[in-house]
């Protein structure tokens, strides 16, 4: 496992896991029952009454979900599990996820729910016990969050994930269509509304920068906008960036790094449905859906790399 | 059954409710197992364990929750669950929080699920099915979000809740201390941050206003800050108002009212801790819980009245 020691700083665990793979990748597993290949649902038995059974689904989920992880372990750092697909199965979605975040981390791979958590106080600290703690119901390495609240919304994450060793990333820019209404209004001092979020982000995550030289508080900065990732590398040095938008959401390789640091480090760029739905490319049924996927994971890396070469002008590969 | 018709306008069935109950409050069931009267964890067997066994907490927060819905039922039109507080309990939580929802519609109250949630597109559609349809797992007649993430990330939610006559609350201007940090930003043009947000939620929901005079898209607006409350009342007169921050968190109740509008309509201010406390406050070991909280709710709706005769000089209660 790459990650056993859970008592390491997030961001050294992460900076450390993309280096064993060269690959700065975290794959969605934004999983839709909808969209599962039909030999998984028939081997689930998951078609009858329409596919209504909540355990039938569930069972598919985590079938197509626990292929998917095998398929890809060694290859990504680590995954992300978008908990809205999860949260509309009911319960037995939930157990799902939390299910597939334990094979995941059995796999030795990271593990990032996207919940785009917001809350305060007490109410924060209750959200952190159940995603950032050591016997959180759904266990993961980093949680997504959302600041409009301000520091008391944040601060509750972060001392829970500091606490063992995971972390936390803040949405600062979108990698919506209409992100902008907000994230992009000029405030009275010149800054655009997105880039005081990223200052207070640095500034709240200044005292937990570690080793990697990376705070556990990092940010979501969208691939689709290459020029304002770049400035906000200039704004948020010590800052993980998690970055959406690579793939299906049309942002190319060398968009996606664009808010890389100068040596190749800090990123970690997101696929979800290109991955996922890489069987839909193919001949056949889709049972061979995790070979399709592994394929389009290591096609993503040497993409990844390759923009890496060009953008930063690094030769052969990530330099750390 | 106050709200018997969901293909009503959501405004229009909360308006009613108010009215009905002559109350603009929502109880906020932000219930915890540690905070529960020992009576009821007795009665549930859930202290064994170290009050570990998941099924056993689960059961005793539902019994809890059903007693205080049937003390409040009536008095109250409406009620507001904490997600956090159920899902740091895993599964069975959510367990719990399905059946407090149904209970709750069974009882004849509205019921608000205070999630914060936010996300885009199809994700976005995930979560309203999880919450703002009829054949959701976690069935609400309304649900908080977070529009950080603007249209795109509002959009599918209100599109939901329009469809089956549910309700979305935007936070605009939150209760808590370091809300100013991001939503008190001075933009360019003059506004505020929550100014800003208060505009795109007034324009999103323009087109659904109903009957009542409201939209079915309505905003957070923190009880802690009325001189903003009125301010925002005047930039949103057609948005319903959730306004939390009233007892346990400070504010009063002429503070609380300050954002309904001049006849003492569009607004619902939430009590959360001073209901489920109010046991707290009485002799005996808490098996009086549901009466002690019932009579807290009636005390507090006659606070309120007051408040909305003196701050809106309405003869006689709320004038609709």
């Amino acid at each position: 496992m790459i990650c056993a020691d859970a008592t390491r700083p997030f961001s050294d665990r992460l900076c450390q896991a993309v280096e064993a793979c060269d690959n700065p990748t975290v794959i969605g597993l934004d999983t839709r029952f909808d969209a599962l290949p039909e030999p998984v649902l028939r081997e689930r038995d998951a078609l009858g009454d329409g596919g209504r059974d909540p355990e039938k689904r569930q069972a598919a989920i985590l079938t197509y979900n626990r292929a998917l992880l095998e398929a890809v372990a060694g290859i990504v750092p680590a995954v992300k599990l978008q908990i809205a697909c999860y949260e509309r199965e009911g319960v037995c979605g939930l157990a799902a996820l939390s299910d597939t975040l334990a094979y995941a981390s059995h796999c030795g791979l990271l593990t990032i729910v996207d919940g785009k958590r917001n809350d305060i106080g007490s109410t924060a600290e209750e959200y952190a016990r159940a995603y950032l703690t050591d016997d959180a119901p759904f266990q993961a390495d980093a949680l997504t969050v959302n600041a409009y609240l301000g520091e008391d919304g944040i601060r509750p994450f972060l001392s829970a994930a500091l606490a063992t060793g995971r972390g936390v990333f803040v949405l600062v820019r979108t990698s919506n269509a209409s992100a902008a209404q907000l994230q992009d209004l000029r405030l009275e001092d010149g800054r655009l509304v997105h880039q005081a979020m990223a200052d207070l982000v640095r500034d709240w995550g200044q005292a937990s920068v570690s080793g990697s030289g990376f705070s556990a508080l990092g940010a979501v900065v969208g691939a689709t906008w290459p020029e304002q990732a770049r400035e906000l590398r200039q704004r948020m040095p010590r800052t993980l960036f998690l970055i959406p938008g690579y793939g299906a959401q049309g942002a190319g390789a060398e968009q996606a790094v664009a808010g890389f640091t100068d040596d190749g480090r800090g990123g970690l760029v997101n696929a979800s449905r290109s991955i996922l739905n890489a069987w839909r490319n193919e001949p056949g049924d889709g049972r061979a859906f995790a070979d399709a996927a592994r394929r389009e994971a290591l096609r993503m890396r040497d993409d990844l790399r390759r923009a890496l070469d060009g953008e930063k002008g690094l030769a052969g590969g990530i330099v750390r």
